[in-house]
């Protein structure tokens, strides 16, 4: 007996609550969920800890690795590698492990291409004026930055239509209480339950 | 500015808990939730008022309901017409209001059929044994007529696979905050977010 878990895909723009909303539903009662550890070839900085930030690997492995076709995505940011891989989430998932991967709309693309089932979540602030304020932050960046910084959001959430479900984190008490719901609701379809109450169902419906 | 309900078929074997299960979900702070109002042509019952119990019709208005193709499924009990309005349920949703129909899996197909969108749950008593105890009731019916309702609760339970969800009713609380949990998150699906934040959606993506 053991649920199948879902595959969270949660991308959202610069300011918009997303990490604190992830860390703050694993934090809670929820149980059964992670987020996925991703490889990089970057240097730890200092208290990562490896296996619980990132696997660490140099470049030679990380390329034996895309090679063996073994990344439901990977990229190359700033000469650094960064991947998610497809075997350490999919034993996750064959537990009954719920996996949030915190990656961008390019990323999403790729592991929804990869994994049909995978559930997007969009996080969106609940206002331009808001989402200036947060990006404006201590007041310390030139308009240039922040105008910047405003120009990737647009960007990033022109592609909130290619994910399954909407946040808008106004309150943000009441946006994790959605986002649990989503995890909880999603628990409670037919292909997760049948897993977990496979004896069950037999029991029940012998003549 | 307008979220956009969800249909959601509920259906169980006697004694599963549904009626109780769905009461106390409206009665519950979820808000924009309601059950449908069912057509029937059988006479009111003592206590039973016209348009919050059922729609109270004669056999002719019914049978014009039909030939107008009015309703979502329809059915003759024991010389008695039960139907589901359309019209009335999609007033409803297009308010925002999720709308929960208490109908049995042929009824389910029906409505499944005219409206792919719309969401079943099944509600699954815990056990075998637990299943024959809420049967067995007071312990004043025959073996026959037990045995009766055990055959009509399997046959019933036998269509749990062409439900969206299953809910597996031990503790009445946890399954109460599943139905509630799949409700919510079911509001998040960027369909009803996209009706219920269009203003907001244009500000935030205007260059």
């Amino acid at each position: 007996m053991s649920a199948i878990g879902t595959l969270y895909i949660m991308s959202a723009p610069s300011g918009a609550g997303k990490s604190s909303l992830i860390s703050a539903l694993l934090s809670s009662d929820i149980g059964n969920a992670s987020v996925s550890v991703s490889h990089t070839t970057r240097a730890p900085r200092p208290g990562e800890i490896d296996g619980q930030h990132y696997h660490f690997v140099d470049v030679d492995t990380f390329k034996q690795l895309i090679e063996a076709n073994e990344f439901f995505e990977w990229a190359e940011v700033f000469g650094n590698f960064y991947g998610t891989s497809k075997a350490a989430i999919e034993v996750q998932l064959a537990s009954g492990t719920d996996v949030f991967l915190d990656i961008d709309w390019q990323g999403a693309q790729q592991v929804k291409k990869l994994m049909p089932e995978a559930q997007g979540v969009f996080i969106l602030p609940p206002s331009r004026a808001e989402l200036e304020r947060r990006l404006i932050g201590r007041g310390q960046d030139s308009d240039e930055v922040i105008a910047g910084r405003m120009a990737q959001a647009i960007s990033e959430m022109s592609h909130y239509n290619e994910y399954d479900f909407i946040l808008v984190n106004d309150d943000f008490d009441t946006t994790l209480n959605q986002l649990s719901a989503i995890v909880i609701g999603q628990r409670q379809r037919k292909a997760s339950q049948v897993a977990a109450y496979s004896d069950m169902l037999k029991d029940l419906l012998a003549e």
